[in-house]
């Protein structure tokens, strides 16, 4: 970009500001991307950038920026199945950790991959056992994960009901995989802090019921036409669900 | 970048995969952009960008790409300041809305804030309410939200006490917000389908007992030393929270 360029960008810019505007966006596919520097120098920076193109802005109004930021998450999902007639539950340990500790199987979710569908993928993938989705046990919220690219991660543990039994782990993620009695992994020093929390909320719901612990999952409508979301909470009873029923 | 400079960078690529690397990663600062297309061109693709920097990475390994990928997820958070002693909850109605309906108060959470905070800090930019974190209700997730970027959306609803009752609420953002009977807000047609659902759980939860419905919170040591997370789960009997109580 010339002078002459960026004279004229800089009277665009005037321009749009007088005529209040509140921002600039810029697409620039990878391979035009000597557009990015001197659209820099001019105040743009980068919104996020994914494959084959960047998004830049420019704020135009008062004040810092209001203009939404990205994606500030990434989402992982762990499966604790768990079989009630043997009340044995499905555990891994690591390959290339320091300290080999007993974890539920999972990973991170895929663009656009549903909770429960993660959950059951990534069980299959570590252990070979495939599973069923029954609820929501558990969120966890945590920022400067150095995994993260500095992003923040929320990491979801769902109870699943087992479809198959044998094991056929996968030995690249996998050092060890079994079914574990839960009360051993329950009482056991060799887990995560996390587990060894799930463990004992599995064993209370086991022993009392698993309504005293599951958020269950409905799909809902979303505001933006022929969209659905997925909605968890506690369970309601039967009344609650209908209009007529809160009276 | 010249022809000799690229060739430079293709026996460079070779040599890592001789060298059995899987992977190579380029920071590039958004005013050095110049680079970023000759990269292209040896098969660097954008992995993010943020601000003033963005990062490519080109997959060196055989088969497609097992690079983790950037966070997927914006997280929003919605706070439900419920009155216990006048039965009272805290709506809104969206400014810039086609259809005015009944919500509670929220917003997308800033890098590296907790789901409680953005919950009490959203409601007092919208409403001028003061608040505390009491529990997580619910959790939506929703895919191909046309205001994500692309990117999947997960949104949280929080259980909050107030702390202060007199509204001022933000005009920018708000039409209206009052202090709603919680029984109309369960019963009314003119509100979403989300808050309508928690309306209904929110009443259950004041009727049988907060209990019934409250995933609590708890902060827990990461891996990673010095860090802590978040955790949010059903509450457990005391028994149920040592080693010893699980026997």
């Amino acid at each position: 970009m010339g002078k002459p360029r960026s004279t004229l960008a800089g009277a665009a810019i005037k321009r749009w500001r007088s005529e209040g505007r509140v921002a600039a966006w810029l697409h620039i596919p990878i391979l035009q991307s000597h557009f990015i520097a001197p659209a820099a120098s001019l105040g743009f920076c980068f919104h996020h950038a994914e494959s084959h193109s960047s998004t830049l802005t420019l704020w135009l109004g008062e004040g810092p920026s209001r203009l939404p930021g990205y994606a500030t998450h990434q989402v992982g999902v762990a499966g604790a199945v768990f079989d009630d007639s043997t009340r044995k539950v499905l555990v891994v340990q690591d390959r290339n950790k320091l300290k080999n500790m007993w974890k539920f199987p999972g990973g991170l979710s895929e663009p656009g991959e549903d909770i429960g569908d993660t959950a059951v993928r990534e069980v299959f993938e570590e252990t070979g056992v495939k599973s069923e989705f029954r609820s929501l046990l558990s969120i966890r919220q945590q920022h400067r994960n150095p995994e993260a690219f500095g992003k923040s991660d929320m990491y979801l543990i769902c109870r699943l009901q087992p479809r198959s039994f044998t094991i056929n782990f996968c030995q690249q993620e996998c050092l060890k995989c079994e079914w574990m009695d839960l009360e051993k992994l329950a009482k056991t020093e060799n887990t995560t802090p996390i587990t060894s929390r799930v463990a004992r909320l599995l064993l209370y719901g086991h022993r009392e019921g698993f309504d005293k612990i599951d958020l269950s999952m409905e799909e809902l409508p979303a505001v933006y036409t022929g969209l659905f979301y997925k909605l968890y909470h506690r369970g309601l009873p039967e009344s609650y669900r209908t209009t007529m029923g809160v009276d």
